[in-house]
């Protein structure tokens, strides 16, 4: 087999067969395949798409392409959730703990942000001493005994998938479907997932900028689920404002906690009990997504997810006073209020410009090697369809730094403020 | 200037500006831009194509990426010739004296072949001693005392299309309109051409296999010699058969004698005053083709043709012993009859897989470091449209080994005998 025909078969429109997709997978990790061979065909797919079974083949060689994670010590369904990123997103520090409390085994791998958009780990080490790191032991031991853990992603998951990512990065092939979608499902099917919920959001602030390819990236990703025996739903949530109100972590985790109190911004917690209910009925808790939602709501209300909260935030070593004195998060040395300019209905906040601003405080990072300022960032007190005044708090700016003035521009061109009501879409579609 | 933003902007269907193909090509030929990208762009290229404005800043900057050869000195209009390539087709060897004969400076360099299609520099290598390897100076100075001198092609000129070529033959992308065209422009412009004459070649032994595509690639390449200033033109000539009747390098060049004898076959010969007259149309010799075609006529059969390549072999050091007695070209061990198992009329004579056959003879290169054997190759006794009888010779080969079994399984797959009359079109189009 010669990786120069799999190009030109490619190239010309024809499907690739397992033993040919095995073979270019199998080859770039190993190191026999060029670059240069890989960008073409990338480039290639690109333009030509893929088969579902084509993407259920890379998926599945890219899976396997290094250790796969064996959760089955660990009793039940294992069911996984994926969001493919966003600004302000703070779902899994409350879907986390609240549907471990119902009974769902969370063991969860995530990652860190990079750019616009947060990740989920920077957010959990804005507690003091929380660990990210165990040993694959401990990390099923956690769930078994208390239902959760939430840990950082091994390196040695779908290597040939992280290869392929950097490639497509300096490439241009970053947007295609068939590669965003046999990237993010090799990733879950290497962690050992039973079955994932995935979370596609759409918008300025996500990597899907239309509906209509969100859509098709949530629909081809339940298909190859559904073929590579992982039941996968999915839905298509709106980022083109931030989801919640806070944005930065220390903030973001304060939020949670205010959601596990149940005090969450409405947005955050529709999204919340759209994937929670998903993902406790494809764990088999419950045979209705309206039973899951009372259910959770339940466990909500009551206090458990909370506990269940504290519970993995103790099992990782975080200090729990801060989740019982969350004020201890709020450690920025200046608090400057945005004001409005204008009087009128916002029409529009930017997720991805007010994601850069957070980034530009300290909250993200622009390059792997920053370090996150987990103080900083910025809480919303409008919201898309709200009515304000001139001399209204927008939003309130947590820096570390006297001189907020750049940040202020940016956030001045990020916001529409009109004259006409606007009832934002939050969740688009829900893809099963 | 990023290259990301280059292969993103050609993907999306964009035009690149000359200073970003500058950009593009300079940064490749300094090794500053990785072949990963590269091998990018040129998929997108293929998929996307290319305007005229970017196949030309495309041609000039592949043209300027190392030595321009500087033909200022030489009087006269320099007309390069260049023909995509064939099988059997010895043009040159016929055109460069013929033309310059009738006072049409032709300083030429030529390639070598590679696969089925050969190449003009080793057919005038099987004249012994023949020098193909001339000093700049020495190489001006030829062509200002006699008219004409071959010589091979410098490593130092187009660099960058060196470079392009050889990555476009791993990745997928040599069958691309707007690379194949500033690949072949950029070589003619960096060896100096005032003005070309292209002899797109179409069929099975061509490397444009439809009529449409060589069409194409021809306009193309005349609509940037007038962007680029050198005056150019294209004539679309059929490579289904081979050219001529020998295939292989010393029977090549005994059917050149022949040819300046006025005893060429006829298809060579239509193809041969069809690029002669415009070469000597274009160098200001004459003012019409049919004056041109009368022009060369006369030096053909008044014998000056023949002179002039006695002169330009004496000038290279070759033994023109052999072009008054082109039997001693002869050498071959064997000559084998090579018999047709039908009666009929021939319909299809495959080009490449005579020029495989050859190859397989020793007359041509596998890979690039093989050794030519001038001795061997094949002689067409029939061409496409003639009739056969069981029995009859279709060809001679000749060969330095005796078992050529497998050599006649491969000619036999490539002949096809029917009972209908065939009139083959020899040149389907001139393209100015």
């Amino acid at each position: 087999m010669r990786m120069i025909d799999l190009i030109q078969k490619k190239r010309d429109g024809a499907v690739l067969t397992k033993e040919e997709i095995d073979f270019f997978i199998g080859g770039y990790a190993a190191g026999e395949i060029p670059d240069y061979q890989v960008s073409a065909l990338l480039m290639a797919i690109y333009f030509q798409d893929m088969t579902d079974d084509e993407i259920t083949n890379l998926t599945m060689a890219m899976a396997y392409s290094g250790d796969v994670v064996d959760l089955s010590s660990i009793e039940g369904i294992k069911v996984d959730k994926h969001s493919t990123g966003g600004v302000g997103d703070a779902t899994t520090l409350v879907l986390a703990p609240l549907v471990a409390s119902v009974g769902v085994p969370v063991a969860k791998m995530s990652g860190r942000g990079l750019g616009h958009t947060g990740g989920t780990i920077d957010k959990f080490e804005s507690i003091p001493n929380f660990q990210v790191e165990m040993s694959d032991e401990k990390f099923i031991q956690s769930v078994n005994e208390i239902g959760v853990a939430v840990i950082g992603q091994s390196g040695e998951l779908a290597p040939a998938d992280k290869l392929l990512y950097a490639l497509r990065d300096v490439t241009g092939t970053v947007d295609s479907i068939p590669l965003i979608a046999s990237s993010i499902m090799s990733k879950k099917i290497a962690a050992g997932a039973d079955a994932i919920v995935l979370d596609v959001t759409v918008g300025d602030g996500a990597f899907m900028k239309s509906i209509d390819d969100a859509k098709r990236l949530a629909e081809t990703m339940v298909r190859i689920g559904k073929r590579s025996n992982r039941h996968t739903k999915a839905i298509i949530s709106d980022m083109s404002e931030p989801l919640g109100n806070a944005i930065g972590n220390g903030l973001e985790m304060v939020e949670a906690i205010d959601a596990l109190n149940n005090r969450g911004p409405e947005d955050l917690m529709e999204v919340v009990y759209t994937l929670g209910s998903q993902m406790v009925v494809l764990a088999g808790v419950s045979a209705t997504l309206e039973e899951a939602r009372t259910l959770l709501h339940e466990a909500l209300v009551d206090g458990r997810a909370l506990e269940k909260f504290k519970e993995l935030v103790e099992n990782q070593h975080g200090d729990i006073s801060y989740i019982d004195s969350p004020e201890k998060f709020m450690t920025a040395k200046y608090e400057i209020e945005f004001l409005s300019k204008e009087t009128g209905i916002i029409a529009e906040l930017v997720a991805d410009n007010l994601g850069k601003a957070a980034m530009m405080l300290g909250a993200g990072r622009k390059t792997k090697d920053d370090k996150i300022d987990f103080a900083v960032g910025l809480k919303l007190n409008k919201k898309v369809g709200e009515s304000v005044s001139t001399g209204d708090s927008i939003m309130t700016i947590y820096s570390n730094q006297s001189d907020v003035s750049d940040i202020e521009d940016l956030l001045y061109q990020s916001i529409q403020i009109g004259k006409d009501g606007v009832e934002p879409i939050l969740i688009h579609a829900v893809i099963e």
